[in-house]
């Protein structure tokens, strides 16, 4: 991953159904190789088994559908660690670990990916831009098939997929939505969804997943459990009535802000654009959410001189690793706040 | 007063000597004619006896010299009575009586005003662009003679001139200089120029004189009395000695910033520079203080792009009563906020 390749990682691309609201969808799949501990109980050598197990499957599978790249997180160095976790083809603890583990990643539309000795084996995820869960599941399911066909999965007839946590028993799935919800943020409504979701079992995390804060006006909704419902009843729930619930009321917010307090949103959106083309020092919180405001003028048509496709790049770029990566050496904080506002400014002049 | 006009007041010129720190000079000198009593004791046929000795004086005095504007304030309405003030011409409180009163302006530099029926029966003033507090006295002082040899003024052998506020007797006089010190601002050490100038019984102000709260980085050092000190004195401690001290500390200041913390200045000054352009709302206040932030960039050659001729037009021009005569209508204050935003957009465009 060097320069020109990082233009813009699957979930940031900016299209795709709904992508005035849904930044992006994500199904997910906790398995794990029969006869060998969960991973929490595994000793080193039983790790590294399970990566080399993993490898022959993973990249057995995909043999015939295309490129995967195979990256051994002990090899990587902290700043390919960030980046991967800043284009969510990791968690921040996968990066921190020690011990022998790996992420494969599908190349090069990084929809794909497949965590190795993380909580559980395998995790496997596929990433959509916009709201496309069912195509997500789809490519997820013949992912997980092609694997299953190469190794045994811990199985329990009356269980069914074993998990390290009792959550994710059953069908082992997690399916979440990353909405940008700036009309709900700034008309103060947002707080009504999130305790609806929370009444629904449904958990909404920020940017970063658990215990992240909601920048850039980022929330990610997602369900708690999957013991006892089938996949597909999840997913319908989420894609058919769920979702579509929270971008009616992002959208009548975001309308409402247009037609009744027109000068106050344009006056959000131009002043966020107006510190992007002018500051000189950004922090990562404050770019996100100056960029947050300015999709949100791009997407009502307000700012018609930025494409989204720049501010997703921009989402991307100004994160830590990667601003160091385009830079190609390492930088304390000041320094990034100088080199990220100079980004900025190149990218929206 | 209409459109093209008001292009810009003496006191914003922005040049004369040390534009960079003092905006303008002024030197004000009170006044009684002799036999009529002063104007809190003065009925109201001799508040009408003073209107027309002072028309008769001061217009005879301009006669040769250029011409004079004379404006009966009671005629006037509100919105130029508030312009009045904005062009710092007339006190609050002079554009707020119903009692016969009147200003009298030299058209069409506005550098001399003499306020008649306010706290005195005539308040002179001079002011000037920079720091030049020579000149302007030299200019009072002959509009001054010009006046007394057409009209006797209440004066003591003792005490000199007498005026309404004991104050004021002695010479009458009263200095003032305007100061634009965002570096001190900025740094903090702008607390201890308030002490010092405090300890030498020197008044600071805000923009608007007393009371009035430091807008734009504008303060008014000005000195508190005047009995006992002839008027050479009184100019040559100012324009020698305090001054240039704290000309010189705002200086070095900006020079530390700009040395030692330039990404934070130039953050500062073109974060100001990228609201101006961008906002769509802007209270006057808010304008006042960005557009301080943007004179410092552009005498500091941080800001290239903008002249402090039109950083000055627009501190006047965004004020309630001039943004209102500009568009010929009167706005409630959202409506001026839309408008001022507008106006500073096609200036600095």
């Amino acid at each position: 991953m060097n320069g020109g390749e990082h233009v813009v990682a699957e979930w940031l691309r900016g299209d795709g159904p709904s992508a005035d609201v849904v930044m992006s969808s994500r199904v997910r799949l906790a398995r794990n190789f029969a006869g060998v501990p969960f991973v929490n109980r595994a000793t080193r050598a039983q790790r590294e088994q399970v990566l080399s197990m993993a490898q022959d499957a993973i990249v057995g599978a995909a043999g015939s559908r295309g490129g995967v790249r195979w990256i051994d997180l002990c090899a990587a160095s902290p700043l390919e660690r960030t980046v991967l976790v800043e284009r969510h083809l990791i968690s921040k603890q996968h990066a921190k670990g020690e011990e022998p583990r790996a992420v494969a990643v599908s190349a090069p539309d990084e929809r794909l990916a497949v965590m190795v000795n993380e909580e559980d084996h395998l995790r496997l995820q596929v990433m959509r831009s916009g709201l496309d869960l069912s195509d997500a599941f789809a490519q997820i399911d013949a992912a997980d098939s092609a694997i299953e066909h190469r190794a045994e999965y811990a199985y329990s007839p009356r269980f069914g997929y074993l998990t390290a946590c009792p959550t994710n028993v059953g069908t082992g799935i997690r399916v979440s939505v990353m909405l940008h919800l700036p009309g709900l943020k700034l008309s103060g409504e947002i707080d009504k969804v999130k305790r609806a979701a929370q009444s629904m079992s449904l958990a909404v995390r920020g940017f970063y997943g658990e215990g992240s804060e909601a920048l850039g006006d980022l929330f990610q909704i997602s369900n708690q459990t999957t013991l006892g419902k089938s996949e597909k009843d999840i997913l319908a729930e989420f894609e058919l009535s769920i979702i579509p619930k929270v971008i009616e009321y992002e959208r009548v917010e975001r309308r409402k802000l247009l037609e009744k307090r027109r000068p106050f949103f344009e006056d959000q959106v131009f002043r966020a654009l107006g510190l992007l083309r002018h500051a000189r020092l950004l922090k990562s919180d404050e770019a996100m959410q100056l960029l947050s405001h300015v999709r949100m003028g791009v997407t009502a048509g307000v700012i018609t001189d930025v494409d989204v496709k720049t501010v997703s790049r921009l989402l991307l770029l100004t994160q830590p690793g990667h601003l160091q990566q385009i830079a190609q050496r390492e930088m304390d904080q000041p320094q990034r706040r100088v080199e990220r506002a100079a980004l900025v400014r190149r990218c929206l002049a």
